[in-house]
């Protein structure tokens, strides 16, 4: 290992430790919901951030709401479809109420065919998800921290990117805009797998990806300042009902969950040190979430840089204990928490950095645990799974909410047959006790610089659809899966339909 | 494009170019089977090679022999199945004249269920290539060109890695050692697809992986040298049938087979430009190999780095405009075919190092249309396949001999499902009329210094193996497929199978 601390001892408790991202925020309006006007009127954590919450909150309505939209929507065509001159009827209606443009012969029944409605539900679904992503949300709110740029900061801090896994559990589809509340400009990856069991040969390709940049081109940071890769794995569990809401893919065990993913962080870990060279290093972090609070565990590394199952800062606890404290004691106590948890005094310099990150996701976390006792009395309604959609491929990270979207990175069904099948197996739960089919999202990124690799990237994408279809044949022969291929020019870019027939084009923005 | 030529104009005409492999070369017994001895009385090229060609012929014989036991020691053994005390005898037999232990229940007969002779031979197949590989032939006879190390020399001529991707076509299954004639020590990548189509994004991998070690651990080279990363595409078509012997994945055709490469090259070439900064660059070069002369094709990039599909050296035409020239005069006439072919003067400085490399490769491959002349009349007998088995998963190189093996790397059949039936088709094309199931060996390569590696190769060797057979299930059930699935630590280190049971096991080396 590396020493990490050349900037002195407790160099942090010299900054007030107050987020400035409501600065960089767009403001809102005066008038906001109600229940929330109502529900912040509640005590409040010191290290509560109402600016950033606040603007989450007015995002997952804005999601909730076009999700919600859809249903009552074509419900409401429905009995309709047999009237003479529905179909113009249906387009506009379509359009005007879900901003998307159907294909007029999707609407046309005849008494013998009535419309697929199953069919139509899962591609305004798919469609809605889409317009979402073009939406663009602000998705810098927690680009600040201190006044200070947060790539910055964990530089200084002595990490120069960020690679996070997750499970591909819906209910972490919040996980870095709600629930770490980190800018996506320090997180390098975010790649989203069953039970968070990434392949260790990736994360080194990642590894190698971002220390070339470093040594070619001084991005993020010279190669030889002091600073190295983090990578975080995320698991989860269930507060309220932990035998059977948390990891399906760890048999709903938290522990096991757990230790199977600091196994392979510590493959991770050792791979880089034993085939990259004598100086080469990487951190690794585990962090637990409880899906009910959004509460995480963060098990902080001790001195020699592991980690253990066992010990770790339960945030939901250190939020209780600091709630009533003032801010900079609230911030005292985690730090002095960290510290106890590493097993070393709150002024050791291997440390330094380690700690101070654990205490940036704590304090963070802070945020999403206060926001989800002010909007949810603590704890959400559903302990369990509600996702709308499931999503293979290449992450998509541009819309983030609970329990938005089963995400699990892939290339091939081969590979994953286990992370699909998870996947299907929850929503198909979900959605066909109500007549809904499973709606799959199969996303593909390509660099538009290279000749080739957007068709390259439509091969892949038609591949690896057609996999999921064969591999649930019988369900998307009953009409209970539809599945959409869509390619992408990098991040910021629209979806582009692999086949445009067959998901509904988009209308002009609605907001 | 960087320019490449710091040493001066045609400073490789100072230099004698003769081989001194031979010196490198293990010391060869007077008594040469008979064939040789004949064969190489006739007129030979001033640039053949005796030393290099003599050994790999050696190797030739050797491979074929173990293999030509195969058929012959189990045909013996069928009729006697059902004799008293025969499984003791067929161990035996199979020990001592394959090298291979058998489990004896595989020779259990019963009069209602007779030997499995056709899994037998699959696995003897299988195991006796398995053996050969840990025979460790020398694989360097081509080490030295001029007397210095071929890796310094192709070093200083402005190449630090050469990746070579040919066709999965067993024809090709001796182009590194016996049509190219390169060490392995200058070969950081070979890896074959059905019609040499490799991955881009692969391809950029392997560049990068080369790039970080120059820049960490100036390994083979400091970035700052003045040397390219070197992609070479070999395609293949047939002088004898070029309508059905060409390359299958190109439907036989072999201006199509090159022009598909060649896009693919480019594409390459563009996204290391493109995606890696203003200073990044790799070569390509463009090879095509007559499967029926092993003479090559090289199409010699013009001053701008551009090649065509129709520009290039023939090397079975300038064998025979060279043959009666003396030594140094047909090295003259090479140099100024490469010049012409890239429209260059022929101490054009710009060009310098690629027409260098061009070069090496055409008197490299002049030796082996030299041998194939005096040991097969200048073409093979047989213009078709005789592949013996296929490999699939990563690369194996330590046995290279023509129409050895069906080489098609890959992860998932997902992804490579036409390489897989090429392959397939072609093997049961030989192997099915004689009564004889198509051997193919899943292996994986995995890093021992890094825990769980072994594991997670042995998982995906079980899961190739499980999707190959589950492709074609029909051929299997018929037992007409035999699928070894083994991993390996590394390069000369044994294959260890996967499924222990499956797979005679090695008896100590016959040799």
């Amino acid at each position: 290992m590396k020493p990490h601390a050349p900037y002195g001892a407790r160099r942090g408790a010299a900054r007030p430790w107050r987020a400035y991202a409501a600065e960089a925020a767009p403001s809102w309006p005066a008038s906001l919901p109600a229940t929330l006007a109502v529900a912040n009127a509640g005590a409040r954590h010191p290290l509560a951030d109402d600016g950033i919450s606040l603007e989450l909150r007015r995002r997952a309505d804005e999601i909730d709401a076009a999700f919600n939209l859809i249903e009552p929507t074509l419900r409401g065509l429905a009995p309709l479809q047999f009237d003479a001159g529905f179909v113009p009827v249906a387009v506009e209606t379509v359009r005007g109420r879900l901003g998307l443009d159907v294909p007029p012969d999707m609407f046309a029944a005849a008494w013998t065919t009535p419309l697929d409605m199953r069919a139509l539900h899962a591609r305004c679904v798919l469609g809605t998800f889409c317009r979402l992503v073009t939406r663009a949300f602000d998705r810098g709110l927690a680009r600040l921290s201190d006044g200070e740029p947060a790539a910055d900061l964990i530089r200084r801090w002595g990490f120069h990117a960020l690679d996070i896994t997750p499970c591909a559990d819906g209910r972490l589809s919040g996980v870095v805009d709600f629930i770490l509340r980190v800018p996506p400009a320090i997180v390098a990856f975010r790649e989203s797998h069953a039970g968070a069991m990434f392949d260790v040969g990736e994360s080194v390709r990642h590894w190698e990806q971002v220390e070339l940049r470093r040594w070619r081109d001084g991005v993020p940071n010279q190669p030889d300042a002091p600073t190295r890769f983090l990578k975080i794995g995320v698991y989860h569990f269930s507060s309220v009902d932990p035998g059977h809401q948390g990891c399906a893919a760890h048999g709903s065990d938290g522990v096991r969950a757990a230790a199977a993913l600091l196994e392979r962080l510590e493959q991770f870990a050792a791979a880089v040190r034993l085939t990259q060279g004598d100086a080469a290093d990487a951190a690794t972090l585990l962090i637990g979430v409880d899906t009910d609070t959004d509460a995480v565990r963060v098990h902080v590394p001790n001195a020699a840089g592991w980690m253990s199952v066992d010990r770790y800062v339960d945030n939901l606890a250190l939020y209780g204990r600091t709630q009533s404290l003032a801010r900079e004691a609230a911030k005292d106590a985690i730090r002095a928490a960290v510290a106890d948890c590493a097993g070393v005094a709150d002024d050791d310099a291997t440390t330094e950095g380690m700690r101070w990150l654990c205490g940036y996701v704590l304090k963070n976390n802070i945020g999403q645990i206060d926001a989800v006792r002010a909007w949810h009395g603590g704890r959400y309604d559903d302990a369990g799974h509600t996702e709308r959609l499931i999503v293979v491929g290449d992450p998509v990270d541009d819309v983030q909410l609970r329990n938005l979207a089963f995400q699990a990175q892939m290339n091939t069904v081969e590979e994953a047959a286990s992370d699909l099948d998870v996947g299907i197996r929850i929503l198909r739960g979900l959605h066909e006790p109500r007549g809904l089919a499973v709606p799959v999202l199969v996303h593909f990124r390509y660099d538009a610089r290279i000749p080739g690799a957007q068709a390259q990237a439509q091969v892949r994408a038609r591949r690896l659809s057609g996999a999921i279809l064969a591999r649930h044949a019988a369900l998307a022969a009953r009409g209970l899966l539809h599945v959409q291929a869509v390619v992408r020019a990098g991040n910021g870019t629209a979806l582009a339909d692999v086949d445009p027939a067959a998901r509904p084009e988009l209308v002009a923005e609605l907001h």
